[in-house]
C-alpha cells in the first residue's frame, strides 16, 4: 500500500506505525479504562483481544511498537497500560481545541462527552452566521472566523475540529493553518490541501454506512 | 494481521477485500461526484488519485479488486465509474434506516444532510424517554424502544445507528439484532457483541481525535 497521509483509514501515521495499529491503541485504552471502572487491576493479552475480537497475539504484536510491557504471569497492570497509550497517544496531557462550523453537526459535537473524557476541550468555536457569533454554546463561546488566528494563539489552540460545508472547508482549513493549528479534524466530505507539517483525519459519515451496506451485501450474497 | 470484523479500521470485511480498499472506494466515490457536479465528464486514475493524495498505481489497484473498468487514453468516464462502485457498496438503491438514541448525537445524526445524499433514509429513530416518544424531529418519527422490532419489519429495514450511551449499546443491539437488522453502525464507544451474520461499523469520535493527537506528537518529536 502507498504511503499517504491524507486519508486516515488508508495511511500508515507520520511515525511508520500503521495507522490500524493507533486505531486499536484507542480501543486497548477504551477497554481499559472500563476494566478499571469495574475494579479489575490486571489483565492478560487474551482478555483484553477477546473483549476487542483480537488474538492476544495481535494485542501483544501491536503494544510490541511502543516497547515492552506487562508482567510475566501477570500480564497488563491495567493502570500503568492506561498511562502509556496515554502517553503514546499524546493525550496524557489536555489538548485545546477549537472547533470551526456551529450548524447541526457542529453543535452536537460541542456538546459530545466523549471527547473531554479523552483529554480534549474545546475551548471556542467559529461561525459566520452573525445570528450565532457572540453565543455561548454548551459553555463555548461562538467567535466570528475573523477571529480564528487570535484566538487560536491566545488559547495555545493545536487541534481543531472543522464542520462546515464542503465547499467552505478548504478556505477554513487554511485559515487554521495560517493561524498555527498542527492538526485537523475534518468532517467535512471533501479532501483537504494541507501542508505537510499539519496532520490531518477525515471522517466521513456517509461513508461509514457506506462500509456497512458493502459489508451486508456481501455477507448476503455469500449465504 | 488477525482478521476481525468487530473493529472496522484493522479488518478486512466479509468478501476478503481489505477494508481500506473500501473505505477508499468511498473517497473515490465522493470526488467522482464532485467532478460530475463540476461539468467533468472523464477522469484518469493519477488525477483521481492526485486529488485525494494517492498514486494512480494505487487507484488502478483498488479498482482492479472489483474488475475493469476506464478506457485506454481516456481514463474513467465519471458518470460509469460513480453507477460502478455504487453497485459495489450497495448504494445503488436506498437503504432504509433506523436510528435509536435521539440524544445530542442522534439529533445531529437526523439532521445530517449526508445520509440522504449518498441512499442512506433515516425512517424512524426510537428512544426510552417519554418525552420524545411519539414526537417527530427532523420529520422523523420517534418510537418507542419496544416498538423496535414491529417498527423494522414494517419498514424492511435492514441497517440501525446506535448513538445511546456505552451503558445501553449493547442491549439496544440485541434488539435491533432480533428485530432482524442486518448492520450496526455504532458511535458508541464501546465493542458489541453480535452474531457473525450482523455486519457492524464502529465509530469512536474521541479516537479520531486521539489519532490526530498521536499524529501532532510524532510529528512534533520529529522536528
Amino acid at each position: 500500500m502507498t504511503a499517504s497521509s491524507e486519508k486516515p483509514s488508508a495511511s500508515p501515521v507520520s511515525s511508520g506505525v500503521p495507522k490500524a495499529v493507533v486505531s486499536r491503541l484507542s480501543y486497548y485504552l477504551r477497554e481499559l479504562q472500563n476494566l478499571m471502572l469495574d475494579g479489575v487491576g490486571t489483565v492478560s493479552s487474551s482478555q483484553l483481544g477477546r473483549r476487542l475480537g483480537f488474538t492476544d497475539a495481535q494485542v501483544r504484536k501491536d503494544l510490541a511498537y511502543f516497547g515492552q510491557f506487562g508482567y510475566p504471569g501477570v500480564g497488563y497492570r491495567c493502570d500503568e497500560l492506561v498511562a502509556r497509550i496515554k502517553g503514546i497517544l499524546g493525550t496524557d496531557r489536555s489538548w485545546p481545541v477549537a472547533l470551526v462550523g456551529v450548524g447541526n453537526l457542529g453543535r452536537a459535537l460541542l456538546r459530545y462527552k466523549g471527547f473531554e473524557k479523552q483529554g480534549f476541550r474545546v475551548l471556542v468555536a467559529f461561525d459566520n452566521d452573525p445570528e450565532k457569533v457572540g453565543r455561548t454554546i454548551e459553555g463555548i463561546p461562538v467567535r466570528a472566523l475573523a477571529d480564528v488566528r487570535a484566538e487560536v494563539r491566545a488559547n495555545a489552540i493545536r487541534l481543531a475540529i472543522i464542520a462546515v460545508p464542503a465547499s467552505e472547508a478548504q478556505n477554513v482549513a487554511n485559515e487554521l493553518v495560517a493561524a498555527g493549528v498542527e492538526g485537523v479534524l475534518n468532517f467535512a466530505p471533501v479532501t483537504l490541501s494541507l501542508p505537510n507539517h499539519v496532520s490531518r483525519v477525515g471522517v466521513d459519515l456517509a461513508s461509514e454506512l457506506e462500509q456497512l451496506s458493502f459489508a451486508v451485501v456481501n455477507s448476503a450474497s455469500k449465504s
